[in-house]
């Protein structure tokens, strides 16, 4: 017998060959084949099971991620597999990169092995984004050769590190350095939180669970936790000695290793969620653009089926920019990875030259992805209609375990500003006759950006990868200059800044569409096996490119890089794109290989067997237990007997 | 000894009588003491505590919930108020518009007495938007003088009705009605669902509740259900047979009372959820603005106090325009309240002349602001950084109960296209004579409009009601003269509608922005007493129109109706408008007399102390009832003791 699937005729529609398109998608065919075989083996293991995680109370949803983590780990071990769970992702890399020799031999092997489980413990109450404004003090104490570490305040409680609240046995927590009265600045310090024996806190921590957080399930199965210590006392050995030291007399010691080694880590961790940006919303993307097809409403004719809500321009103009947004993060984060690799290589020969404009592009792109992604998962949702809403149509839930991306690593505001900062300066050396190189070196052709003039006469014409990257290069340019001029007018530059912040972020955002833009046409340019699948791409770009052009048509227009005429002339061209993408919509998104446990979605099934699958779903929820529902006699019935009055409540 | 107030100095910066804009933002005297004494009753009442919902599991939450409402209504009883809990609130309202007299007479004392619970069943598995395209039928049995209610397929299950899960008797269905083979179209129908003596359903009724929806807390503590019917017999007279009848022989009959009629309910409804989207918004508005002045980061000089997160440019360009947008939304909406009294008095004098234009007016604004508030709630969640994620800082539940808005009572964009098909016609008939009245008056001058210059040569020009308001009448006009011309190009005007359909959405944007922008001059141009609060609203006038035409600017300069320097100039003002909102920004959400229960949020609190009380409620979390959590002996130990291969899991 054949399996059900509704979309087989929309898969039958696609114009490019799917399976080469899974490549492109995953990055080269060994990712491929790991992936899927990953994703395999994880959907048929019934232990992680989620389709019931957002029924669950809070203790048994944690209790519930215990055992998978557990599970998972014992599985990699049999599959003899990397890997790391519960440890939030960022104990081991700190040590790595802020440790001495001794110290990474010490602890890193026991983290490996799992013989404790360290956390991140950064943030504060009171101390979010400002790292050098944390109050938690580590005190020398020359006598006993130890560090006191101590919270003074309450708002100096630690406050959000994941994995802390119930699990870590260790955390590695930033401090103040203070060596003979003297305050050094925020360190690392690794701090013992829990016995290894009863799992108990130890003397002096006071360690719990921050409570519920956005959604059901989502990171409520995290155990984000609060930490105060009373006078905690560790061996000197336990703060982070690769980059400062204190000696056993209680000097204070900056090593000679270039402060600059840092950014590595950093560009790593950026790069890791511009790629979860792009895996989230093609999540999104995915589960929309199955349903669309789906659902249908209005436009029967002559008793016929209803119009596909996929065939309305109206969704069509919604959807669609998100579905080529989905490859265009993709992709740059596909060269954010070899970006990591050259940054690497280059901290290594002791070339720093390129690191301020690696951390405005990484700054710049982790900003604008996750907030571009947030707000399309939500629309992704609204896309959905009615159905949507549901928990079992899994975007509320991917909803709520997204949204964070927007505020940790950097809150995406601030990002944008530090962006600006790069932009400034680099406009206000371009008469010196530096150069600027990789993702600014456009502004090198400034005096020729800020006079060009678009050439596009037809719609057509925008279909040019060369026009569409003139018009973003001198809208970018533009904004970024007239920026610049208006802070000159400010006899005090900081109070400028603070001023125009608001313009300034825009022209930040300018500055990083342009990156993804160009980022999209260099992959374009590469050798793209596979039939009509380069084709599929370029349509894909022309979306990206020119629904940000609508969106933005006003940075475009006022600052003189197109017409209204040419403006309006984009739009038609979408238009026409749109009707390109739509055969193939299925199809672009099965590329990118979700099993259906992955997508935890019955609005986005595989074979599109939607309707059946929502209505059994709606059977489980514990309220269906039983028919006649818990409280009836307390509540219900003395209401509808009119014994209200005397009822006892 | 004096209440703690953290927000006492912000307080005295106020430039205006809070108390008078209390009465401002009420509507009257009298309506701010009702709902000021009501607020302060709920919120002393330990029965209405709320706290604790997003820790609860489905079942007690909604069990909770049903002992919530039948302690208001046992306290409405007592305290001789009206109002009505458990119903949907459009079961009566139906039973009012479409019952006849005797109808009304029988059902409605039942109802308002509550010996009987109804819900609305209208939407079904498969059928949202399209009424017409539903699918269960009431076929009429002249043997019996019988309705045979039926769902003859899945996807007619009736579905997502508030209140039908578990709570409702009977439930108000719209079915097919079917009379000797022939279909009449959709007609609604009172069908008891559950036995009044064990709440137990009707034979051939199946009803159950659909499961979770987004968030927690939320809309969980609702019973939204799933209804199927196995050929339900009810008696002829549970048609309601205001408008349309069957007669005992089967004939059909439509009454000759006018269609339109039922145009005063949607007006009704659609005032109240433009209602509520101000009181959604100000909601918002009020916990991250207090919470703005608390949170302090980077900017300490020698070691004070960091900056308030208010006093940044990129916190004050993000919050004020929805601060003023509160206040727009609260504007329109009482305007909406005396619209919906004309257009009564009208239909009562059978004067239908103006329903086209109200009925594009409000399905308009009820699109505009159900969409901003939504988008408004998230972007006041991420002002307050990552502690908005916090189920304790209200936010992520007031967003999971409120996003539903955009889709209920009219899908978002299906009205949007309703108000374009309405300024299409009207831009249509401009040559015949028929002159536009009330909200679209302003077309009758689109000669003047099509070509007038917008005079602002200087940023205070900005501050000018009138250069604002023929702005906004110049773009409206313009994008739908625009849409119109493209229309003209395609050979078949319904093709047209669909493939314009976004350019069109985006024009009917532009026309309600508009209506909204008009009603707040109106506003101004009352008599407003009290010191410094006109001022005030002028100022939040000015902040909502001019942040508008920033987020629009491509709207603007493209169609001509401003040049890119007057753009520049419109931001210039806004910050200056900023810097003139901000020492008045707490006065300004005090003005919504919100009490702390009310909001929900500690980020919110009137008194400002949060820090103590986040870290207080962290602690009653569930997973904090034991140091050592639930699991840690099967699935953590058997980690760290290296024993996970031979663990049982």
């Amino acid at each position: 017998m054949e399996a059900l699937d509704y979309h087989a005729k929309e898969r039958r529609k696609a114009e490019f060959d799917v399976e080469e398109m899974k490549i492109v998608w995953a990055g080269s065919r060994q990712a491929y084949e790991i992936s899927d075989r990953v994703a395999r083996l994880v959907a048929s293991d019934p232990v992680f099971r989620k389709d019931n995680r957002t029924m669950l109370s809070r203790k048994d949803l944690f209790k519930d991620t215990l055992r998978k983590a557990a599970h998972a780990w014992k599985r990699i071990i049999e599959l003899r597999l990397s890997g790391l769970f519960f440890s939030c992702g960022m104990f081991i890399p700190a040590i790595k990169g802020q440790g001495n020799e001794e110290q990474q031999q010490k602890w890193l092997p026991m983290a490996y092995k799992m013989q404790i489980i360290g956390c991140y413990a950064q943030t504060e109450l009171g101390h979010g984004s400002n790292v050098q404004g944390l109050e938690t003090t580590a005190t020398f104490d020359p006598e006993t050769d130890e560090f006191v570490i101590h919270s003074p305040t309450l708002t100096s409680s630690k406050w959000w590190p994941g994995g802390l609240g119930k699990v870590s046995t260790h955390a590695l927590v930033y401090a103040r350095l203070i060596t003979d009265g003297q305050d050094h600045g925020v360190h690392g310090f690794i701090v013992q939180l829990r016995s290894l024996d009863d799992h108990l806190p130890l003397p002096g921590i006071t360690v719990g669970d921050i409570g519920m957080k956005f959604g059901s399930g989502a990171y409520n199965s995290m155990d984000n936790g609060v930490l105060r210590f009373d006078h905690v006392r560790i061996p000197r050995d336990q703060m982070l000695m690769g980059v400062s030291q204190v000696t056993r007399e209680g000097k204070f010691m900056q090593s000679d290793v270039p402060r600059q080694l840092v950014y590595g880590t950093m560009v790593y961790v950026r790069q890791k969620i511009v790629a979860d940006a792009s895996s989230a919303l093609s999540r999104a993307v995915c589960i929309a653009t199955r349903y669309s097809v789906v659902r249908r409403q209005f436009g029967s004719h002559n008793g016929g089926p209803e119009t596909q809500v996929i065939d309305y321009k109206t969704q069509q103009s919604r959807l669609f920019p998100l579905l080529a947004s989905a490859y265009a993060f993709r992709f740059v984060g596909e060269w954010l990875k070899w970006l990591y690799t050259d940054v690497t290589q280059r901290l290594q020969a002791s070339d720093f030259s390129t690191l301020p404009e690696v951390h405005a592009c990484t700054a710049g792109l982790k900003s604008v992805t996750t907030s571009a992604t947030a707000d399309a998962i939500e629309e992704c949702r609204k896309l959905c209609g009615g159905h949507g809403y549901l928990s079992s149509s899994g975007l509320p839930e991917l909803f709520a375990v997204y949204v964070p991306a927007c505020t940790y690593e950097g809150d995406n505001v601030v990002l944008l500003l530090q962006v600006a900062r790069f932009l400034m300066k680099t406009v206000s050396q371009l008469g010196s006759g530096k150069k600027p190189v990789g993702t600014i070196a456009y502004m090198g052709r400034s005096e020729h950006l800020l006079q060009c003039r678009c050439e596009v006469e037809r719609a057509e014409d925008w279909l040019k990868p060369n026009v569409i990257l003139e018009a973003f290069e001198a809208r970018a340019a533009r904004m970024s200059v007239i920026c610049a001029k208006n802070l000159n007018n400010f006899p005090n530059q900081e109070e400028g800044f603070a001023q125009l912040a608001t313009d300034l972020a825009e022209a930040a955002v300018a500055h990083v569409q342009l990156i993804i833009v160009s980022k999209f046409i260099e992959k374009l340019q590469q050798d793209i096996p596979g039939k009509g699948v380069k084709r599929q791409l370029e349509i894909l770009f022309n979306v990206y490119a020119l629904s940000l052009l609508h969106k933005h048509l006003g940075d475009f227009v006022a600052s003189g890089c197109i017409t209204p005429k040419q403006g309006a002339l984009a739009n038609e061209q979408l238009r026409l794109l749109y009707s390109q993408v739509r055969p193939n919509a299925i199809a672009l998104v099965d590329a990118f290989n979700y099993t259906d446990h992955y997508l935890g979605s019955v609005l986005g099934r595989y074979d599109g067997n939607v309707y059946p699958k929502l209505y059994e779903e709606a059977w489980k929820d514990p309220l269906n237990e039983t028919v006649v529902p818990d409280g009836y006699h307390e509540y219900i019935r003395p209401i509808l007997k009119q014994h209200i009055r005397v009822a006892r409540l």
